[in-house]
């Protein structure tokens, strides 16, 4: 977790606009994380679309997703920040969230068909992938979770695991850290279009046994593989003009990336921009 | 709906690009909005594709598609002006038209099979979307709506509804005000391309029920959503260099973004233009 | 025709470059017409993807496909210009072709399924999409089409049609014109593409009517929507910065464009340049 | 290959580049090339994505996958070197590799099914494509190749050909040049997407013969094509403004791409830069 919240809100925008610039949200969806010291509060934008947040726009939440202080006049809150508030409730090893409807879910998330780990990348969508159906406990509803209630209902359903599909609606995605967060968000969306590409190829399905999963999982979240993911993302976004504005002027130490990463920083793309 | 001419004809200028922007139309297709204080005139580009169009090519008609003043030498309208001026006419609660090609509704075009809404923004195809066939009335054409009659049959066919599918043709989408046009047209194609995935996917559709699809409809109309969406896309048109020349001096206080839409527009954007 | 060879040269280094950036021709394939004022004659880009062809790239072959005069050391021609010569040589009626490989034909030409028109700008494959096999005259080859008997070949089955799908390899298009020529290898590749949608889709295909398809062929090769796409093309590549070096001095008068065309070039574009 | 050293690591910098650029490779796979005048040692850049790798970030490491000198403080290499290593020492006439896990191969990876040439481009995959499964000899693993015996097995499972998939993770390549492996990593990849592409269309495949398929496979390796395919590349990588920094001095005499290609470096590219 990044050690002040300068730095917090700042690394903040920049996953919200990985997310967006990977294609994984559009204008709708959203990324939180735990506050960097005060874990009964999360951080999270003003209702924008990630692609446009700064870190500016992020402000900071109770459990029970209220903002600490108000929010300035005319400024609004998203409105499922319950996802968000719940699911830091129930599980304090949870310290990074985002919710999303990317189009590889979505069939998933209309038949409810269970996502399997198909490759070692993929094995990021955990033990098990857990579905939640607003309809059992809530009926007909706009299918957004607005409520505390839902958001209860929604954390219970994705228990001890770290992606939960909604029947319907989209995915919401839980990481120990937010760069582990933006690296399951992503690779679980590229699992799920390949299981569509493997159902359109007419075989059986071929997961990774137990044991291949965990091994991967453990593997993809060491510091090197994450550390030259981060890079990647954020040069990318560098290079296309989208990295956030105001990075904080002492140099992050932020533990998700580590120091080798910030060696790697491209000098010269900052020196293009 | 905008509250002077100049504005809307930037506005309905911004919608055209977003709808090519986002990918929803080529070089074919075309947005139109009713007057902002004359409901009995519509405003269209004159034949430009949507991705080039200014808000000085953007004329005024009478609903039943006659220029209010004749246009320039040299200068010609689309030729499918009908559906817009006969929808206007039909339908007194529509401001706002879009008719396009694009690849997700083809098929459905083709095969005749209908769409259902399938995730929660795929609830802005409405309570049904109607077919229209050329065919029916009038034979063998060259497939376009071009007399006043096609027009008219095209608007019957829509009937109360929000979007029409024209067989081996398009569809055509309809709107209270220009951003629920445009946020409509993007979603239903959405919704029609998840229907596409989840057919290939083999399982049986899940749609919304009635009761999920209103609640849902209501929801995304809300200013909120409305606002958020705006923003997200007149901001990558900025990023893109692809917002349209000479907003008005005066600010918008169009009711169809609202006051906090205003005030969330990105001044960083700007500035780097 | 573009009417001097300046201006023709010019206008053949951009329908090169829009097949590329439409996203037609990736490194391979090429675009040619005949020579503005010689009949006897043909212009064609030296070795080099379509992407990058500039006007000084151009040169001049007879139709027996040997160049005028002898390429400058160094300078390579296309290995499979006999595709072109061979069909200017057996149809006065065409003035431009383009020959490529792109994905959405592959599966075409594998399977040797027959392509049919299935929405209006899909009328663009003409009547009948004949298939060509070099194993029929020539058995075991490396595919491509380098001999004049091969070309010969190629053009013969191409007979009176617009497009002839070759097994296992790509296509090769026809036009009347510049203007027509790229816009029928944009709308046949769209048809294609449409055609594997609909077979996902799981229904049966509902093709135009023959009369249906020739009034929709009729109403796209009018001058209006001919010039509305050449405006679109062109302007795409300016703003992406991918418009061709060196436009002569003497403004077109290309009767493929004509003035209507002319009057909608963009000035804002061009001075953003 | 290159002739010396410097030219040899911006060569494999541009080449690191162009399989990102064209969609191939993502944040992981990695690229590299025989030292160009000791057989003994490889070229390949520290842990780093393809798409930010620079001329300085490239090592020499021997053929057990040890840099020839210490790493510096910091700086680590990639994972899987062993992938590289073990295929030089077991064929000495492969002189560049690639490593990845494009979505298009991993159907194919997951299923077990059979790659065939269906294009003369995809007749690059070679004679046969055969399979590795990390499962036969080692059971449970976290699918990575990180241990000499893993790429011992998998340069045996390679055999004499030039492409494996491996079962559950992705591809691996080889070449006799650079430009023959970033040739063959693009097209074999396409023609792995063209093969599901003709599955979904539901007709038997029909692959080149064994005659066509050599035949195609020694014409797309003639210089021509691969010097037009490399002017390709290196262009797009130029005017999209990724082009690796620091061209060596001495203009390249790399045997990969020849006089021709030499001559064909576009000029006003340069000059836009």
């Amino acid at each position: 977790m990044a050690d002040n919240l300068a730095q917090a809100r700042h690394d903040l925008a920049i996953a919200n606009r990985v997310v967006s610039y990977e294609g994984i949200i559009d204008a709708f969806g959203h990324v939180s994380m735990r506050h960097p010291t005060k874990p009964d509060r999360y951080l999270i934008s003003r209702s924008r679309s990630p692609e446009v947040v700064e870190a500016s726009d992020i402000y900071e939440y109770t459990l029970d997703s209220e903002p600490v202080t108000p929010l300035p006049d005319g400024i609004r809150g998203y409105g499922e920040l319950v996802i968000h508030g719940e699911i830091y409730k129930a599980r304090p090893d949870v310290n990074a969230v985002a919710h999303h409807h990317n189009m590889s879910f979505l069939p998933f998330c209309n038949s409810g068909e269970e996502l399997v780990p198909l490759y070692h990348m993929g094995a990021q969508i955990g033990e098990k992938v857990p579905f939640w159906d607003s309809r059992d406990e809530f009926g007909d509803t706009n299918l957004l979770v607005l409520k505390p209630e839902e958001g209860r209902s929604l954390a219970k359903a994705l228990g001890p695991y770290w992606l939960v599909l909604m029947r319907r609606h989209g995915g919401t995605v839980a990481g120990k850290n937010l760069t582990e967060l933006v690296f399951r968000t992503i690779y679980t969306v590229r699992n799920a279009e390949l299981q569509l590409m493997c159902k359109a190829q007419g075989h059986a399905l071929s997961p990774l046994t137990p044991g291949e999963a965990k091994m991967a999982w453990d593997r993809n979240l060491m510091p090197r593989p994450q550390a030259r993911a981060w890079e990647y993302w954020s040069t990318r976004l560098k290079k296309a003009g989208e990295y956030p504005a105001g990075a904080p002027k002492k140099a992050s130490k932020s533990a998700a990336r580590g120091k080798a990463a910030k060696r790697q920083r491209p000098a010269r793309k900052a020196a293009r921009r």
